[in-house]
């Protein structure tokens, strides 16, 4: 069996996530049910991890197995001729059959798009959180380096099933000012847990807005109580920027 | 009566252009009807000039004279806050009775986006032109600056309707490279011909394609011909990003 790994580009906007559901389009779905028909097999089409109804993403990565003969760059030209114009597979490589889009992952980037002037952006409204009451930067700066290291992430997760690891290092974290009002911050983990960036962003702006500390911050991140975490920022400002191998 | 200058935003995607129309919804009726809603008038928002069906903007201008008391800052809270979330309207001011959002320009500034790689993009499918082709960016700005300067532009507008002056002026042109694969082309002049700035984009691409020099250029704008010019350029790259008094 080949074994090919696809990076993806979608607008999350029209989806219910990444993951393929029962009842509601998925880009999983989309794309498994685009590559059966091309191969005429049944492939199942593994993502490096889930992305939340409404997330974009510039450069998911998965992998599928086939024993189809195409090659990859017809493959890739047959798939984007088929696929909706709100989702791209950017690049579709050979690789070891060894290879496993969620298992190798060795980091993973978000970036979080926010909007903060004193009113709503039209061109931005499906691609950034708008935040109207002005925020301090310089403090959610100094939140966000509190997150950097390894640490138990059960603060700053979604509602738990059974009882996993929730340990994780961030290795960077970066706060950039795009232009005036758009706000970008990105975020670079060994993995994240369901919720966590927009859980951690939601928090960032609680604190911008002078309802937290960078000290609380700390606190409530030993305390690992779900519920002493700031709110979960909108699905439509995050984007999966990029998954490293 | 109170003069107001109003300074729009909006995706163009869903709308029929700038013009109201009796058929197809535009963002000048959109805006009128929710004037005269709140005003309880009838009002008419005279615009900058038209855009077309496609085309978004950053910084649209237009101005009402309405005789209702509301104050500037709530009429436009009251406004943006009946609009659809694809239009905003960014300010809202009290100006001289003689101002005219359109007599008055001294000049606009169009930017065009083209996404030149070799995959179309998903989040940039409604905002910019995908051309497959390689560009030489090189020759695309040297046919860039024949344009600069007073011309008759009669080439690269569309059908005449009477016998208009198609002389305008274009002050300033720009060519940037905005991150791998995404260009934007600024054009700022004293007034536009319709399709001219989409008329002149689809040229330059064709000079990028390496179908035309840029001397040609010269002779075609000098022949006032329209069948010379190359294709018009699709509206989805086209923003209207500001309007100078």
């Amino acid at each position: 069996m080949r074994n090919l790994k696809m990076v993806v580009e979608y607008d999350g906007a029209r989806y219910h996530g990444w993951q393929r559901q029962i009842d509601s389009t998925t880009v999983q779905q989309v794309l498994e049910d685009i590559v059966c028909r091309i191969t005429r097999e049944k492939v199942v089409i593994f993502g490096s991890g889930r992305t939340d109804a409404g997330v974009h993403a510039l450069n998911q990565t998965a992998h599928f197995k086939t024993s189809c003969l195409i090659s990859a760059p017809h493959l890739l030209a047959g798939i984007n001729s088929l696929l909706p114009d709100d989702i791209v597979v950017k690049q579709l490589l050979e690789v070891a059959e060894s290879f496993h889009a969620r298992f190798d992952v060795k980091s993973k980037v978000y970036m979080y798009q926010i909007v903060n002037q004193p009113i709503r952006s039209a061109m931005y409204r499906n691609y950034a959180w708008y935040v109207r009451t002005p925020l301090n930067l310089n403090e959610m700066e100094k939140g966000l380096a509190v997150f950097k290291g390894t640490h138990d992430f059960t603060t700053f997760c979604g509602k738990k099933k059974g009882n996993y690891n929730c340990i994780r290092t961030i290795k960077d974290v970066r706060l950039e000012i795009h232009s005036s009002g758009l706000i970008r911050l990105y975020l670079e983990a060994d993995g994240f847990l369901r919720y966590m960036v927009r859980s951690v962003v939601g928090t960032l702006v609680e604190l911008g807005m002078g309802k937290r500390t960078p000290e609380e911050l700390y606190d409530i991140l030993q305390a690992k109580q779900r519920k002493d975490a700031g709110i979960t920022a909108p699905a439509q400002g995050l984007f999966l920027v990029e998954v490293n191998y």
